[in-house]
């Protein structure tokens, strides 16, 4: 029995219930891998199979016919813990055999907007108050300051906004540890970085998460059917394949070949 | 001849090439205010008329029937800015007879990112150079730090981040400035309002940059078919239509009502 576990789209962390954070990841590529995917399987008249599907609610989706549709558990997420929360269960639950995980998991979700104004008056009242200026002390004013919006006072808009960040827990770390024996595919976009620079990037998230594929991309080299990346292996460069459908094709042909 | 305006979707403003600040508007109610227009005006048979659709790229839109498209320039938008320069560029040359005005556009831009532990040794630094601990001289780092990330510089995921952000031009307050004459509905979304707080801040949106009407609404009532809210006109309501296609007839009607 395959158990294929997708990730796709962005995404997509509240502010104030109006504003978010998000980013530009459209969800194609892991469509793309869903549909390659079911065209692999079927082809090949393959029954034993299950496909869960976990996406954002801006992630890129297409009808799929009633007999694609019968393979594939479509799981709705969020925000980046909302996806934690899901691949955690679903890895700890269900025997995931591969996992093609494309999202774009926000690294930062939201922790504070304070104006400028009221975050300098707190750290120069506490400086005045304890007569130092300790940088640690005063980082840990910036990290977490009084002074903050409550959440239910509306953001002024006349003033500069500082929003405090604070990091989220890495979701590709989980799959492995929560199954040492998954076929494991990540992704890393890059920006302003050559051959070499994805390769060295590509080889740091194998080796930090297990990895048995990466397909590094560069963002400048993304968009549209001119979409272009490398599939790595360790440090090896297995293919370069070209355009969504391709990358996609060339993922699930790597991956699944292996258990046939 | 009428030359109306329509605003319609969410506006994204850039962090860092991957992530953005958006906001959760759908651009579905301006969607239905377009249909709703185009079906007022061909019902009539009045073909003396433009619409100048202009939409952020994740803005609903569906197609129109060739004859409906012929009426229609859709005029793409990304970020505050843009839309900033595609209004005041529009009003200026043409003279635009109604505006409506739904796009959520930020208030907010990116300005910086910088680490808290980088912020505050800067603060820390700069107090410990000067003896004192002035808040006018903390505000003025923490609006503008020397410690930001370059923007080739890649943000690191590991630690909290602090984004700085700028206020915008406000759009709104463009469109009498450079023609009294347009008869504009401005949008107002607001949370944990009632109904006389929607009736306050509408008439302050109104003051402020000579709203003929506006569409006053509450987070909690503008999903999906329920999509409630009041059409206000001074301190006056004129309407309390529900759901998104009542809501766009309702406003189509007052405002073109008039010039018949």
């Amino acid at each position: 029995m395959l158990n294929i576990a997708i990730t796709a789209g962005g995404t997509s962390e509240d502010i104030d219930g109006v504003r978010k954070l998000t980013n530009v990841s459209t969800g194609n590529l892991g469509w793309h891998c869903l549909e390659a995917a079911l065209n692999y399987l079927l082809e090949k008249n393959r029954t034993d199979f299950r496909i869960y599907y976990i996406l954002t609610d801006t992630a890129f989706r297409k009808e799929l016919s009633a007999e694609q549709r019968s393979y594939v558990d479509f799981i709705a997420v969020t925000d980046a813990e909302s996806v934690y929360n899901t691949v955690n269960n679903l890895t700890s639950t269900v025997n995931i055999t591969h996992f093609i995980h494309s999202m774009a998991i926000s690294d930062f979700t939201f922790s504070y907007a304070v104006s400028a104004k009221g975050l300098a008056k707190e750290i120069q009242t506490y400086i005045e108050q304890n007569g130092n200026s300790d940088a640690k002390a005063i980082e840990q004013i910036i990290l977490s300051p009084q002074s903050r919006y409550s959440e239910n006072r509306k953001i002024s808009s006349e003033h500069s906004l500082i929003l405090g960040l604070r990091t989220t827990q890495k979701v590709i770390s989980l799959i492995k540890k929560n199954n040492p024996d998954t076929v494991l595919v990540g992704f890393k976009l890059l920006r302003n970085v050559d051959k070499q620079g994805l390769i060295n990037e590509a080889k740091k998230l194998s080796d930090k998460n297990g990895c048995d594929w990466v397909f590094a991309n560069e963002l400048g080299s993304i968009s549209g059917s001119a979409h272009t990346g490398l599939l790595i292996s360790g440090s090896k460069i297995v293919a370069a394949p070209t355009g969504k459908e391709q990358i996609a094709e060339t993922i699930i042909d790597a991956i699944l070949h292996l258990n046939n």
